[in-house]
């Protein structure tokens, strides 16, 4: 079989806005890759089939200089992210011919070549529920859904009646806190960017739903708060107003700020004295911490759930590598419905 | 005896900005006392001997309609705060002439009926250590030195070898901070306004020493951190430089946001983003949700270590009640060294 073109999206220049499909990465056809004879140094080879659109992304198209917690992308080079793949050849005994896999660093391209030492970024999928598609496993049975249950797990500590706010309640991450903040007894409000997201807060039980485009979140927080648990997928402003909305003790799960990741002026938080007064206990985490915890209960747990049907999730699919810069601002913008997934191939 | 002169400081005006002797706060002496003849209706009469001003006091200077953890003081009425005083009467069996009492509020006049239902507020003081002032039991011993044993107790979650930077390291909190840190085995950097300060923080044995009104905190930081525990008395930038330095998992202690207390117009903490990805622990806390769970091993420990020399103090002595309002402004400009006192009278 002769060569085929390799797609791939590469990060071409650091935003200082938002990313621009086109200037800040750019879809790319002029590689190729030989699938028969391709060396694989007693590795693998991947064919992509969803990648996924995160909004920490943003986050490491930035100057590689600077270190934070993820690792930046490197300019020139495709992107990569969480996504599943099937294996189309193996020289290690641990992956088959038709395995599908997860990866957390699945580059942004059509075919990959895992040599030997990179195996271990693999992980074969078994999908014991027949009827869950594979791209849950990089939504809610994957790191987003894992960043909802181990970070409400390791720092909600719900009591019943108690209230929570979850941001951004119709992402991912956002969409499964709320499930599980009302599995634990509580009263939810949730937010989000549409009248369509609004009517699917709803659909995923919580009790105040409303669109923070419309309606001023200090109004609804001062109506139905005070709250107990803020779940912080947005930073800024809305960190502001449930600082004003804390009850005491509250515990805020700052999991992403999402205001902040396109801008150069941050928000100005005008309340931070609060904290002390109301005593509130506020956690930064990253999932990747949280893992040796918590892995286990969640794979037992979730995606037995979203197979029943008992968990609900909504995906939003961008078709085509090439149109994955797009996807990866759209979840910037909030454009997207659900999680964000770029189907890049078929089996 | 003829009844005499009970002066008072009278809450006369709320400040906008830092309160105003003489204005935001008026001592008046239009007030006289019997004190052989006062009914006591089953209380105690009590002589004021010292009084605390704390930096929590600005706090309580507010629109009495603004709910906070503290109880705002009332327009007219003489404020109060922790004090310790001597019984010259009583008709309570449980407190007898001459015992001395700490009470965490005591008005600020010379003499106080506390009646029957209000002896809760009064503890009367053994002192075991006969070599300790009276003051130490609004000082070290008090209220300020539980806030920093038991925030410490509760927060700080010290490894043998982390850094931890101590803020208002001079002051009656702070100065217990950098010691109780220092036996853990921590580096301390601390820090306070002053170069006649940072000698005693030397003296208290913080490792890095120095005057944030001349030295840069985030070169001092860049240079000696990254840190592990940020104890905060101060807030707003100090915050922010505290965020830039923290390390991953960094434990922050929200004790006090001082630099913000007497400005309308907080300082823009530009990095709250940061958050997330160093995984901060952030607590905000008022002592006295602390209490039940730490006193017995404070009045254990700390009375003791005082006593033997083991644990440091110093005070900062204001004399005479109509200089309090001084005394309150003092704390909140800095210009005290050590634990600010107001001493109203001798036994």
């Amino acid at each position: 079989m002769a060569p085929v073109t390799n797609g791939r999206l590469l990060f071409t220049e650091i935003p200082t806005g938002y990313p621009e499909p086109g200037k800040t990465t750019v879809y790319d056809t002029s590689q190729t890759i030989d699938l028969e004879n391709v060396p694989l140094d007693g590795g693998v080879l991947i064919k992509t089939l969803v990648l996924s659109s995160d909004p920490y992304l943003r986050g490491r198209m930035r100057d590689a200089k600077i270190k934070t917690y993820s690792v930046a992308f490197q300019l020139g080079e495709p992107i990569d992210n969480h996504g599943v793949g099937v294996v189309l050849r193996s020289e290690d005994p641990a992956f088959k011919e038709g395995d599908h896999v997860s990866s957390h660093k699945l580059p942004f391209q059509h075919y990959s070549v895992f040599k030997k030492e990179e195996l271990g970024t693999l992980q074969v999928l078994k999908n014991e529920y027949k009827n869950l598609p594979w791209s849950v496993y990089i939504g809610v049975c994957g790191m987003p859904g894992a960043t909802a249950y181990m970070g409400w797990k390791e720092y909600a500590h719900p009591k019943k009646g108690e209230v929570a706010y979850v941001t951004a309640g119709s992402g991912a991450v956002g969409g499964l806190v709320i499930q599980l903040a009302k599995a634990d007894g509580l009263k939810v409000i949730a937010s989000a960017g549409s009248d369509k997201k609004v009517a699917y807060l709803r659909e995923l039980g919580a009790d105040v739903a409303f669109n923070y485009k419309t309606v001023p979140v200090n109004k609804v927080l001062q109506k139905e708060g005070p709250i107990d648990i803020y779940w912080d997928n947005v930073g800024g402003e809305s960190f502001e107003a449930a600082i004003t909305a804390a009850n005491r003790l509250a515990r805020f799960i700052e999991c992403g700020t999402i205001s902040g990741y396109n801008t150069q002026t941050p928000y100005h938080v005008k309340n931070l004295g609060l904290i002390v007064g109301k005593e509130l206990q506020i956690s930064g985490f990253i999932v990747g911490s949280l893992y040796a915890k918590y892995e286990e209960q969640f794979h037992k747990e979730i995606p037995k759930g979203v197979a029943s049907g008992e968990i609900k999730y909504s995906e939003d699919v961008t078709k085509g590598l090439e149109n994955a810069g797009e996807a990866i601002l759209d979840v910037q913008l909030g454009r997207n419905n659900g999680k964000k997934i770029i189907r890049v191939a078929n089996e």
